[in-house]
């Protein structure tokens, strides 16, 4: 399948109509593929990746932003590491928010991200992002009161502000050259109870386990209610969500990587100056040719590697 | 040949006796291979290392600086495209230096690089660095006179002055949990030509190539002069410089490779908690198992990707 076809159905383009629960995170897309056979595709992917990368950062006009948001272990960190390996680390940004800091807390809450964002000819990757101000801080109030916001400005609109804040932002970052490309890796609440306890049971993954993380799987319809509304409000033309099937994370990594590509492609990305025979050129190209004239009487000239 | 063995022969260890001129650009090592089996230990040197830096990610407590110096088309970029190839890009930070701008201008010169330090956990690589402040700066003059100093600061004693503080920056990082490696990327001068020729002549590199790079090759001999200079006095028992043949790229991958990975391994890395069988976290696997028992009797079960 055609990574445009393959992405379409997972792209949300009626938002008033979006219902989380249409989307299965256990669906393969029909595509009578494996794991395995998946992960030849992925490599494949990656390669095509690597070479649009490489135009994108010789151009130097256009920037990807790339947003995954996800419940834990809905396998944020492996998009990053399956999709984007094999991309030139030079062309390619992956911040991780945490909870924000103190100084973050002093500032409106794009600041942070605004900081963060890829510059032209990269590729940057938003691991967590600002959405986490429409679903961690909804589902904790205890947290937006930390928020040191002047009281008369938090209303019952704060929700509606905060949507049209962040589709206000990506609607500029769009029409400055910024590609917005937004993921929701969705996992059913079985998937992450399995992926919890592989952590707690695999030595080199245990790490990567918090306590509070089976305190937060008590809240998880609350938390699946958020990101509807999330996803209802802030799916533009412009920057649209993708709802990735994410149960099996071979799944998720072709459907990632296929919006890449396609996004990356319609770009229509050149080398600069490939075409270019200017007279300029070919007075550094005869400087350089006479030189080595010069040199390989007085040199001996070694193999090239 | 272990990676240990391989890098010692590059690193300046005495750098008051170091001469520029003793390490030839076209050596291989004396290894007896070719391009293709260099290739093929590079690949494997950077599974190493991507495993390494997994381990490095999840301990959270050093940090690696890799600083990247060469002459133009010495390889810098390929050394972060093939070396690192593979490194999880969540773990990477890639910064390439370029002439400063008006509001770094307005800082003391070690400022911009401290902005880009890599996080604990993170590997962070420096193409070009602070060392450009006793290389393109010493070698014209007239850029030292724009950067806005007070004159009386401007004295005989600047380029000592600068290496001090570089040292005396490096050691504090040092201090502070950073492990700092120094690449000087060597090419010969005939190489360099060839490059640029290259990169003229193939569509897909040629917007590489800038004008001013043909001027900047009759500044040679005192750009290594300003090398060697730099390298005698700013190796380090703690952050020693690496002179690195680069007329064969594949050679400098393998050198650049075999060093990160010595000093990965010197860490001793270990992954956090993959020991640890406390009441907790049996506690959190306790309370998962139950959960799976009570949902399995109202929930089918997927299957795991």
């Amino acid at each position: 399948m055609k990574p445009d076809k393959l992405v379409k159905r997972y792209r949300i383009t009626r938002p008033a109509n979006f219902k989380l629960s249409d989307f299965d995170p256990a669906d393969t897309g029909g595509l009578g593929i494996g794991k395995d056979e998946a992960k030849k595709i992925i490599a494949e992917h990656s390669r095509r990746l690597a070479r649009l990368q490489e135009k994108l950062y010789a151009e130097d006009k256009w920037a990807v932003l790339m947003i995954l948001q996800g419940m834990d272990a809905a396998g944020k960190d492996g998009i990053v590491e399956h999709v984007l390996y094999g991309v030139n680390p030079l062309g390619c940004d992956v911040h991780s928010f945490k909870a924000p800091n103190s100084e973050e807390l002093d500032h409106d809450f794009l600041w942070r991200g605004a900081r963060r964002l890829p510059e032209r000819g990269r590729i940057g990757i938003f691991n967590r992002s600002h959405y986490e101000e429409c679903l961690v801080v909804r589902v904790h109030p205890e947290i937006l009161a930390r928020q040191k916001l002047p009281p008369r400005l938090v209303t019952r609109n704060i929700w509606k502000e905060r949507f049209d804040d962040i589709c206000a932002f990506e609607r500029h970052l769009v029409r400055s050259g910024t590609v917005v490309l937004k993921f929701h890796l969705r996992i059913s609440r079985e998937e992450q109870r399995r992926r919890f306890l592989e952590r707690l049971e695999n030595p080199a993954k245990r790490w990567k386990f918090a306590m509070g993380d089976v305190a937060e799987r008590k809240l998880w319809n609350r938390y699946m209610a958020a990101y509807q509304d999330m996803i209802r409000n802030t799916s533009t033309p412009d920057a649209p969500w993708i709802v990735v099937p994410a149960d099996h994370k071979w799944f998720s990594r072709l459907v990632v990587a296929a919006a890449l590509i396609e996004a990356l492609e319609k770009l229509d990305l050149k080398f600069p100056l490939s075409g270019e025979h200017s007279a300029e050129l070919k007075k550094a190209k005869a400087a350089l040719d006479a030189e080595g004239g010069a040199q390989a009487a007085t040199r001996r000239t070694k193999p090239r590697a």
